[in-house]
């Protein structure tokens, strides 16, 4: 059946803008990093919006969740900004059944090289293949249930609580 | 616990030689790819040998079947050259019993920046979490049972039998 | 008698915090850079300031001016914001005479991986050991003398007035 | 006027091939790298040959050579590989006059991620703009003239005889 992606945007799509020195967002990498990967695994990508995570409403995470719901697929990432993917991962977990939806980002945005996006696209696709349903967050090539865990910010990792 | 990781070399730990414009081995990338990917995960790492997995003798193969069931991980990650992964898999398959043991590599070497290594790493990674104790490869985002598995060399891609 | 750098910050040297999401100054880049170059060219590094080009003073430009005339070397890089980049050459031509001084710098950040920074740096390198003794910008893969050159805002490089 | 790129081809150009390890030429990367530098200065690029230069014949010397005398430019870079670039200077040199003929290349080929091409393009692109009319080697951030140059095999770098 293949996986879904929804994208949010967060720092794994972050880019610099050469003319003011900020970051934006322009369209998500998240296809090229398939195939920089050599993914096989049959994948549909839909881009939910392309915002910083600290901006989103509950609104849009309602908007992530009903996405969940809809999705034909049973298995789904999302991509999301790490500061409060925690928070929307309740939200998914709230109503969404019977999926495994595992969201994950990056400390780094993917176009500066040194990112740590790819390892963790890696991580949350094997997760979201071999996880019994329920909502997860996959950062650090862990994995954490929805409901036990947090973004350490002075660490810049996740822990369980 | 944590994961063990056995290094025996491949495309993934190659170099470039600029003095003779060869292909070579210098040390293994994996520990510096664990950074790069924040992996929390407890992890050792090992170097059985640094060869082109299609010198590898069967002598060598039994070298990495022992140390897989002398290991006291339950969870370990094998990095191989993409040309004899599947007969690999096959030797220590054979003898080893109650661990989940994931093996590996990459088409382009990590080093040369397009490498499809670090997202081959994350899945990895994640699948010797989570998959149930066998022998697998770990290739194009996908998971593979050994005795179900095989590298379609003029795609460069892994696919079952 | 060899070049030689020194160091003002601007958007060559900025880093991301991955803590915070912003950009920031550790330490310069340059010499990993020359060494990635296999520069072979006698250089001494000096970092006089990490600082954004929009923050910089009159005493500061003046202290770049004076670091260029007590140089022993004839032939001086100075790495710098583009924003103000023409003010401070201008600065430095008052006061330093019989010297070859090239300003440069980059629109995006070295450590982004897509950086303009190498090839600036390559081409600053060769200006300072071929143009006469004047004071220049080098960006754009051009020499600009310091009396003819803007930077354009809105396309984000340098033009003659 | 305008700077007339020739391609050759060398190790600045070479690719790996994932199906079989080795490492080959398709199309040059000057282009892009151009972009990459944000290099402003008129361009046209040629390409001569794709040919490692160790398989240089006579004939294709020659080839060089006249391409650089039928140019309407009068500053030129050629790219070649380092082994025989020496060689290809004194060729061009016999009959090429009243030109800037500046001949680069690197030790890491472009697509590696660590080679030092950018760097070398920028100082070539530089000499070419500013030394009198002669033929050159730029490597390792210095010039120099055609018949006082070699490559050090044992270093990787190019020197004075």
């Amino acid at each position: 059946m293949g996986i879904r992606f929804f994208i949010t945007g967060g720092t794994f799509d972050k880019e610099y803008n050469e003319l003011n020195g900020e970051l934006y967002f322009k369209q998500t990498h998240l296809p090229e990093m398939l195939v920089l990967g050599r993914s096989r695994v049959p994948a549909e990508v839909t881009t939910l919006m392309m915002i910083d995570s600290l901006q989103m409403t509950d609104d849009q995470r309602e908007l992530v969740a009903k996405a969940c719901r809809e999705a034909t697929e049973e298995q789904i990432v999302v991509t999301h900004g790490t500061d409060t993917m925690a928070e929307t991962a309740r939200v998914i977990a709230q109503s969404v059944k019977g999926k495994t939806v595992v969201l994950t980002g990056a400390m780094i945005p993917w176009k500066f090289g040194s990112s740590d996006g790819l390892f963790n696209l890696g991580s949350a696709l094997a997760f979201a293949q071999t996880l019994p349903h329920g909502v997860y967050l996959s950062m650090n090539g862990r994995w954490f249930a929805w409901d036990n865990v947090r973004k350490n910010k002075s660490k810049g990792e996740f822990e369980t609580l």
